[in-house]
């Protein structure tokens, strides 16, 4: 058990989530026995895996901005927390349903994606694609619906619902900036994965523990560098990590032909030998792993790995940085402490 | 002009959509100028077309509970029918991007559907379709958002949340039924068409005028045979109705292979000849015209048409009863009798 709370927080959620899941499966049931065929596929991907890290990241929001002590009289985690955090990943289930499909990744935690899963089943590729956006569907109705239900205080509500909009649009924009290979991968990063990975759940959380001008303002200038640093940290397990810790196998990115900070970096900074080799590889799904590593040990001995952990370490002392004198408390500092640990240590 | 306001309402609704639209625009512009592609996909297909039946939908459900003389002294349409309407418009173009991308449909409203367009502009047909499974990601998030920042009566907004939330519920699992080919055609146009084309707009609307469980339940017996009359003229229609109104081909429907109520009595009804031409042909992409015109002669001939005809004659009637000595208002009364005529009576 973390010294802040942070293991039981995550074991609630998953309650939770457990629970609302098993109650829409049963609501999808007395609508038609198949239409429970959806929720499951939801309920397999959601409670698989997944950090919950965007869960624990509302909670620290919220504690940040609540009095220590009236957070240690309240008995475990806030309704409200976990009603938000059971949003926040559900959404997050609805976006890695989507990507899958749209990168034509065919595992996700260690199992097979949801449209591979779909397709297999009904032994059609489009029958599985199109079942499975409709299970993305309803996992961002539900998002919604708990959003919705979840009480704030005074009329932090409506705030707090501008945020999740703002933050679905701009995971949907970066995600479109991903597809078209936009070349600002900072920004692309920034909308795609910083907005509700990071910024948008501590917000979230804040907004429930009615927060300050100043608390929202020091969690934003927090939030910002830990969600650039999170995705640079995702950058360099898809192409550095242990397949046997990612649930994807190695090299995965270049296979798939990402355009991350690595492959960014890369272009500038390899020799010319080098350079072609990331050009004749990169996208093509059926590389030799000895293409990949060759290219991975490439991308180590010139500096591009070095380079891209530099500029995560700078991300990470910016956000430490916003911590010292801040207007949070020192409970909420600890657990924000916590998870910027487990956001740039992870393995997977 | 019609009598009881409904084309104010529709002109009311159309430039709201467009100054929402407009300001959705130049936020995605902010973030990206390639994120503007998105809304303005959403835009194209909205703004061209559509019949605005939900829109008018709300406005009849908040004039059946509102008193006559307060409507009237009301100027103009209320903002949270505005809003809503929009929502609710906005939410039927998310319905409809995902459908023609699993339908493969590559016309909409007279021109090309989003899938196609998107592909076409990109040169790539998986990239036009991720790219159109964003957009309606976009549309969707704007449903929500819109229906978060309407101002209801009381404590009405909590039941109006879940109210949304289950249309979105049943749509998308009347969607996955209509996909697997279920056999219960009228269980999946219930789901599919009859929640939120018909009944959740109803009491959407109801809700914001503050209605009494009577007119509730008033409304969800007006609006459930309303509903299953919308779904059985969509089905003439795409099979007998004339391209040039709908702006889709004649048998559509049948090239698509669609369950349509007319293809389940078909089954029953046609003679053994025919019966074996509706399965040669029935989903065919490439039949012939002279097929499709030799089999709708058929369940002419056969009766299937006028079967089909007779039932939703007896839904109206149904709605019909349901309207008399109903706890509605005068006014509101002759607002959903005109909105019945503008469904049943509609060539596209």
């Amino acid at each position: 058990v973390s010294n802040h709370g942070s293991e039981q927080v995550v074991a609630r959620v998953n309650a939770r989530l457990a629970s609302f899941l098993a109650h829409k499966r049963a609501q999808a049931d007395l609508l038609s026995p198949r239409a429970a065929e959806l929720v499951d596929a939801i309920t397999a991907l959601t409670m698989r895996g997944g950090k919950r890290l965007r869960a624990v990241a509302i909670y620290a929001g919220f504690r940040a901005v609540t009095d220590a002590s009236a957070s240690a009289a309240m008995s475990g985690v806030p309704e409200g927390v976990l009603q938000l955090a059971a949003a926040i990943e559900l959404l997050q289930s609805y976006f890695l349903i989507q990507d899958d499909w749209m990168d034509d990744d065919e595992e996700r935690r260690g199992g097979p994606s949801v449209h591979a899963a779909l397709a297999q089943r009904h032994g059609q590729a489009k029958l599985g694609a199109s079942l499975a956006i409709l299970a993305a569907d309803l996992a961002v109705g539900f998002a919604f619906e708990l959003l919705q239900s979840t009480e704030f205080p005074g009329q932090r509500a409506i705030q707090a619902r501008l945020t999740f909009s703002e933050m679905h649009f701009e995971v949907v924009c970066g995600q479109q900036l991903d597809l078209l290979g936009h070349p600002d991968v900072t920004l692309t990063h920034h909308l795609k994965t910083g907005s509700y990975s990071v910024r948008g759940p501590l917000q979230l959380g804040a907004l429930l523990g009615d927060a300050s001008a100043e608390q929202l303002h020091a969690l934003e200038r927090f939030g910002r560098p830990v969600g650039l640093a999170f995705q640079l940290r995702d950058d360099l397990l898809g192409t550095f990590g242990d397949s046997r810790a990612t649930g994807k196998p190695a090299g995965h990115d270049l296979r798939e032909g990402k355009n991350t900070a690595l492959v960014a970096e890369a272009r500038e900074m390899l020799t010319e030998a080098s350079r072609a080799r990331l050009l004749r590889v990169l996208g093509q799904r059926d590389a030799s792993d000895a293409d990949i590593a060759a290219l991975t040990a490439d991308m180590e001995r010139s500096g591009v790995r070095a380079r891209v952990e530099a500029r995560l370490n700078a991300h990470i002392e910016e956000a430490e940085r916003a911590l010292d004198q801040s207007p949070l408390s020192t409970s909420g500092v600890a657990l924000l402490r916590e998870l910027l640990g487990r956001i740039v240590v992870r393995d997977h």
